[in-house]
């Protein structure tokens, strides 16, 4: 497929002061449509907005996909991605799931290349910054039954963004949520859907309220297995070893989970990907076991739990600090995406090679 | 609230022959905006395209509610709507499990009954035909953070539509679902928001490519207990007994639901809502008193189930065809809402009043 380049001729002026999270947006996007069975029209043009009749599917029935991965200018100047192909393979696999048409994972890459190189300047180099990259599918059939839609857009926005939570790398209050449920096996858990997370924001206003972060869910069948943290997966230190829940379906498989595993591996510490309960997090916070808590994702990377309140329980955990290992694994990876530190791993890619 | 009319000068041309579901919108809309903390500029306009960002909160995390009604037009000529307060009393509790601003049911039974008015000419007579009124509240915040938005659309479109399934009162053949989940406990199947309906495309595929119409979805926990059908609730005749899942969370609280067990209770037909597992209507077809079962929502109002296959099993029920009761209750019930049979229940409300 050719990819069409239509710059804007006014440029943007760009955020001055923190960043905060996804509220600026750079000066161009990547757009493709799908009509007549086949992804096709993909152009990069001038960031603005869509227009979209009211019977818009998306609007109605949520079937839209997304993703999150982020863009960094390295030390050398290089401008790096991380990992962009685990994020468009899980993109591929949350749209079969919505019954969302798969697209070429190599030249939507390609694409993605072209829109940072145009928008490179809107890369920050601030400490704890980067150039946030969200692909997602919208469905778009102009109808209001309840049905698969014909005619979809892939979309790829940048948005310059500083930390994702306002305590940084300074441990969160995390509550777990026993009332409500996010995800069942058989569901759409372990796809990036809106859905999963317009049923989140109850809980987490819940959470808010009563002073916590992010809510810890809980499986939905057995209300007592550890699921995930918010927007993020979690991992337990206990004794020494890194535990972390298995993907069983209603999980997100996180390209930072996944990461954090092989750095772990790598630096030689145990980790073990297996149903943990939380009766079993709370014995090994009564025991003296459980070292260190923290959640993984694109936006934060590391964010260690530093109070994890659970019905009457408050478990204050490293006494409230971030742990050493969540520190190192934050600088290790944050250090690989920054080209800091030699990838081992091979997961940077460089928008101009 | 002030309700401002800018009517259209320009007319469309109305459809001619069959309106399928869904595929045509009137000449106008209402719309109010959230901003600032109170709903406002409540206004009817021209029916059109909205002009969206491609940050917009709905396109990234579904935070989206709807609700589906009917206007028709009695044979005494008046313009008749369904229960409508049901509706915005259920789309309030959607709202609230969405964390989208609830708005005044009253107000916007006033703004409803008025676009039904300047619309009138837009509400088809032809047989088994009516006006679909498309009610919606959609997230429009634009930054890319997972978090409640601050600013919303309320929007009401009407569309004239035929019957819902190509298969119109006759029996449509019904897949038991077991591999995917609709909705648990804890969740939000109890709210129609856009997730509920994305998250069950790919079953609804699936069982299109087996020959069947819809599925019939099991609860999430022991995949076993009946919980509705397709984007309808679902109910079973057997030995006289009318037999419908009770709302455990997971089960919309559907209006068409309600209003059959009153018209079942007004009949003297016994009529229960309890658990019922699939195993027990399996039962009941083999001992042979499963005698009708049916679907019921605002869309078909009711849906014979001709075939019900769970698994290798295949029940036929009522020789595949609509039952006698069946077909009483879709014509009290589209009875009273065209103003052909007495409305004892004062469930149709009067535009014009």
């Amino acid at each position: 497929m050719e990819l069409k380049i239509i710059k804007s001729n006014e440029l943007k002026k760009k955020p001055e002061g923190a960043l905060g999270f996804g509220k600026y947006f750079s000066d161009h996007m990547f757009v493709m449509d799908y009509q007549d069975g086949k992804w096709q029209n993909a152009r990069i043009e001038k960031y603005g907005p869509l227009l979209m009749d009211p019977s818009m599917c998306t609007f109605h029935y949520a079937q839209e996909t997304f993703e999150g991965l982020k863009a960094y200018k390295a030390v050398d100047g290089r401008t790096l991605l991380f990992r962009p192909n685990k994020n468009f393979a899980r993109l591929n696999k949350s749209n079969e799931r919505l019954c969302i048409p798969t697209f070429d994972e190599d030249f939507v890459l390609y694409a993605l290349k072209e829109l940072v190189k145009i928008d490179r300047d809107w890369i920050p180099t601030e400490p704890n910054t980067s150039l946030y990259i969200r692909p997602f599918c919208i469905a778009t059939d102009e109808t209001v039954g309840a049905h698969t839609s014909h005619n979809y857009k892939f979309i790829i926005i940048l948005s310059p963004v500083g930390t994702y939570y306002k305590e940084g790398l300074n441990p969160v209050k995390i509550m777990v949520e026993t009332n409500y449920v996010r995800a069942v096996k058989g569901g759409v858990g372990f796809a990036k859907t809106g859905g999963n997370y317009a049923s989140s924001l109850r809980a987490q206003e819940d959470a808010a309220a009563k002073g916590y972060s992010q809510v810890l869910w809980l499986d939905g069948v057995e209300r007592k297995y550890v699921e995930e943290v918010g927007t993020m997966n979690v991992m337990f230190k206990i004794n020494g070893e890194v535990i972390t829940p298995s993907l069983e379906g209603s999980i997100l498989a996180g390209v930072t989970r996944d990461s954090i595993i092989h750095v772990l591996k790598d630096m030689g510490v145990k980790v073990t990907e297996r149903k943990i309960s939380i009766d079993e997090v709370y014995e090994a916070y009564l025991n003296g076991t459980l070292e260190e808590a923290f959640g993984t994702g694109t936006a934060a990377v590391i964010s260690p739990i530093g109070v994890l309140g659970w019905k009457d329980k408050v478990m204050t955990i490293n006494n409230g600090e971030t742990g050493p290992l969540s520190k190192k694994l934050y600088e290790t990876l944050t250090g690989i995406q920054k080209g800091e530190i030699e990838d081992k791993f091979n997961w940077t890619v460089d928008v101009d090679k």
